[in-house]
């Protein structure tokens, strides 16, 4: 998407032909900066320390970590180290996995020789592949957006709530529940979004609002606490949010709080959609309640919050007296009767294991159950 | 309550004889500081900037207000002028006009020289009714905990989630939401308060979590959007909030998520208690959503985060990019059918009009509906 009129992506190769540039979103929305990534440890300290995040992207940058651990080790045992190495940098990624796999799977066969041409080259396909998933996402929820604008008069503006970032940033290019934002706003549509700040992180202030705002999307930044309101005062025609592991049951694992959102939603009868690739969906899985595991983590998140200092300089206050005990629950889970529709790249598909299966029956095959 | 050991209330007469004092909640929890309060203006700075808040401190503090006034012009003039100046520092506090009839109509029918003293005593007398008023309903919420931990093995915890600060620093002493907690507390019954932080300003973080943990007892600091999570995972039992505003339907505005909140709980079989003294409940209104007016706040609270720098100072961060457009809706309401019951000072009340009719005749004759 567009940053001040320039086209970008997330990741793409270096002018050098061989490293790896990523959008460093650490100190966003303060600090726009590229990270330079050369070795597989810089992919795993990226992935980990967030300077990309997003399942799409973390897959991507996982590619592009495994075709440059290959660059120093391309033997079997670099392989498997490769892949131990990146996937224990967030185990709950479940494309995180569906990327080693495919690198994985195609490198194995090859004579070691043969290994790093391949990985760069099927890196850039996963990277390609990932920009086609978020443009048929796009195409797909651009029709239910659409709709509701046949339904209101000609000009008035479609308002949409969204949760954390699944945007462009969280991909390689448009995002997942930004994708069908920006085709409706590139088309011509008054779209303006609704956009939760998604403590403790923050990332719909400093992502997601940052992102809109650079391509020209209206938008208003509101603090998690309000989509309630907004709902039931019909100010939210739709909500789109992102998710990091689907079961196949159609549950929706995503940022904490989504599972708020979705019961204002269902108490106010506003449609409320999931934007997701199907390699996010994990057929393993029925209970989303059950059987996800939750990320905690670092209560420093909770009691401290980042942001630009009066100097300019990125910093923290503490919001807590010292020595307050805080809980970090990073995830919830949204089970699939408060959730409309899932937006995938084949369809938009009921959140159900009969309609999910039927969309997808060549990977819901693949689940263990 | 207890600040390291010692009794605190939160507005009281100063040693001189005659100021105020309150506990200044402005930088807390950074700075516990007391402010002295020696002229009516002084009283609705202290309301309108928030050193007090909370409706029935609120209440407390504008009766001093109007006697710190008549020491100035005890005239009818000045009754009308006390009264007008107070009353539209937070109009849409409801207790806040309650106080003010209060004193208003007491020293109306008095000779001018004994209004002063009379409003001294008033609103003295204001100030202790209200500590009986959070007694009460401590009291009456203490019942509903016992009957909780009747359910628990000995010694399980009872969790409890609260949302903003409707402690003994928005009340003169022992608070309404936290009223049961603390009687439960020092009764010995094992209490656990989830603390929500309380975007945008952050009363939870600042306000509750402190005074929570200045006389004891455990809890532990969330953001706003992991209760409905916890709730979905059996580790809340009873959620105690405060309310501003309530309609004779039993409606509950309150701090903007509260309904976000209520909805989990009824999603999750958990019991959605408020805490509320009479005087909060509007005999006048029947429908929350339509006829409760919701304050909109600078859009300042929503890009900056106030909280203590490394260096010690209290400063704030800015946590959006400059220039994006926020919207900062300060309360919602919670419709009747999610609450589980009103505590008040007299009774543990069904969230409906005939019971709460029932409960207070005498009250409800003066709506006018």
């Amino acid at each position: 998407m567009n940053v001040d009129g320039i086209a970008f992506r997330t990741i793409w190769v270096n002018q050098d032909g061989w490293s790896i540039d990523v959008i460093d979103q650490t100190r966003m929305p303060h600090l726009f900066e590229i990270s330079n990534l050369r070795t597989l440890q810089d992919c795993c300290v990226a992935i980990r320390d967030m300077v990309v995040r997003g399942a799409p992207l973390i897959g991507t940058t996982a590619a592009y970590g495994f075709y440059l651990a290959m660059r120093d080790d391309a033997s079997d045992e670099g392989i498997a180290s490769a892949y131990r190495k990146l996937f224990k940098t967030r185990p709950t990624a479940v494309n995180l996995r569906w990327a080693l796999d495919q690198m994985r799977d195609c490198l194995t066969a090859l004579p070691i020789a043969e290994r790093v041409g391949r990985a760069f080259e099927r890196a850039g396909e996963i990277a390609d592949e990932d920009v086609e998933i978020s443009k048929s996402i796009g195409r797909n929820g651009l029709e239910l957006i659409k709709n509701l604008a046949a339904k209101k008069k000609p000009g008035e503006v479609i308002n949409i709530l969204t949760h954390c970032n699944a945007g462009w940033l969280a991909t390689v290019d448009w995002g997942t529940a930004t994708a069908p934002v920006y085709m409706a706003h590139n088309a011509g549509i008054p779209v303006h979004v609704w956009v939760d700040e998604t403590r403790p992180r923050n990332q719909g202030a400093s992502l997601t609002a940052w992102e809109l705002g650079k391509h020209g999307v209206p938008h208003s930044l509101i603090v998690d606490n309000v989509g309630g309101h907004l709902m039931q005062h019909g100010m939210v025609d739709l909500c789109l949010v992102g998710t990091d592991r689907t079961t196949r049951t159609g549950d929706v694992c995503n940022k904490i709080g989504t599972y708020l959102k979705a019961l204002a939603a269902f108490d106010n009868n506003v449609p409320f959609y999931v934007c997701l690739p199907s390699t996010t969906i994990d057929w393993n899985i029925r209970d989303g309640l059950k059987h996800v595991p939750i990320e905690q983590r670092d209560g420093s998140e909770v009691s401290q919050v980042l942001g630009r200092l009066e100097n300019g300089e990125i910093g923290h206050v503490i919001i807590a007296a010292d020595g307050t005990e805080t809980a970090n629950y990073a995830f919830d889970v949204t089970p699939a009767r408060l959730v409309t529709g899932l937006i995938t790249e084949r369809a938009v598909v009921e959140a159900s294991e009969a309609a999910l299966v039927n969309a997808f029956p060549d990977l819901a095959k693949t689940g263990a159950v």
